[in-house]
């Protein structure tokens, strides 16, 4: 692995940003590597998750950053950072979801062009869906093209400055398809909102992965509670 | 002071944020203040200044919050939180000069609209100028017109979401007046880049504030190394 980096790409250690990271290590010279804890109630899991991946692809220390974003968790807002609101089971509704942190996307791809200005990359890359999605604003392909103007204009790097999303118009069952085709460390990842030894399989976040597995016609690797298929006992 | 806000302020405790803080304090209903701390050499008495200010407007200690957005810091990049890259003296260059912090307006807009979002204000505001300023690419006025656009798209408040920058075409010595007009704290704001006691009256920040009180025709209340007129004895 190179010990500089063309591409920052935002890894949470979910399935989304595990399989944009396998695009980017296919596509890019060097990678570096953003994960952000913001008081959400898995960080600790997910920040296993982004430590084994990172590991998986042997990035370099160096080039891996964790950044303390809590804040985000003591402005509130969020079911995933405020205990007081439950984290709802089942698919979304119409709206945007309890489980939306404010502008959150916002704050990660900026930290992200900030340090890819430092480490002289003109690529960031983020795991966004927007169609099979859960109805959250800045997972909008039209908030990742404005954003991507905005980072253009507001940073040194300019015009060659790329925010790439490549899985923003894909539904899950294509991005574990295409987990599988870039032997992704799927097994690695974590999605589950609520626990952290095995997957609930209740939350909207298990719900939409166990269902692009199935549709993908695969199993999923990671373990869940009770039956192992998510769907209870 | 309403213990409720409309608008998300930007005070860093220079003097173009304590003017966009007098114009926002006439113009909305309350006023939430935003600060943040990266690792700058003046972080402190930076602080103090925020204090002082919020201090003035009676602003609720529930309606200030300072970030810790130390990971700029240890990203390095800038002569604003590196010792190793001196501060330079004198009025800036051609070119992005040293004292750039990659892309620090990016973040510090993006969590004032995370903010805003969890408060349901509908606006934030920022104090860059473009005109008389010293070559960062964030504080350009097209910059800040895309990320207003990628924050309504972005957000879940949309449309109504405003980013505004009412100095971003003023000169300096046009925001200095406006700043007598509308009775602003000048006398606690701080600008100096290298200095924590009296200003250095020598880094670019101090000599573009003491050129703008020179063109006003006013003095500076502050209080400069020296001589006190920040050109040295």
């Amino acid at each position: 692995m190179p010990r500089s980096a063309d591409a920052v790409v935002l890894v949470s250690g979910g399935l989304d940003s595990c399989v944009t990271l396998a695009r980017a290590f296919v596509d890019c010279h060097g990678v570096a590597l953003l994960h952000a804890t913001y008081g959400q109630r898995t960080a600790a899991r997910e920040r296993a998750s982004f430590d084994a991946i990172a590991d998986h692809y042997s990035v370099p220390l160096e080039l891996r950053l964790v950044l303390d974003l809590s804040f985000l968790g003591s402005m509130g807002g969020s079911a995933l950072t405020d205990a007081r609101v439950p984290v709802p089971e089942g698919l979304p509704g119409k709206g945007v979801p309890t489980t939306y942190v404010p502008f959150r996307n916002g704050l990660l791809l900026s930290a992200a062009v900030s340090w890819a200005e430092v480490l002289e990359a003109d690529s960031v890359w983020i795991g966004v869906v927007e169609e099979d999605g859960s109805g959250y604003p800045d997972c909008r392909e039209s908030f990742l093209a404005a954003f991507e103007s905005a980072a253009r204009l507001g940073s040194r790097t300019g015009e060659s400055m790329r925010v790439l999303r490549p899985l923003v118009g894909l539904r899950k069952s294509e991005i574990v398809r295409l987990g599988f085709e870039l032997h992704a460390p799927l097994p690695l990842t974590w999605s589950c909102y609520r626990s952290t030894e095995s997957a609930c399989g209740r939350c909207e976040s298990c719900i939409l992965r166990l269902r692009g597995f199935e549709e993908a016609g695969v199993a999923d690797p990671i373990r869940y509670d009770d039956d192992g298929t998510g769907h209870g006992v």
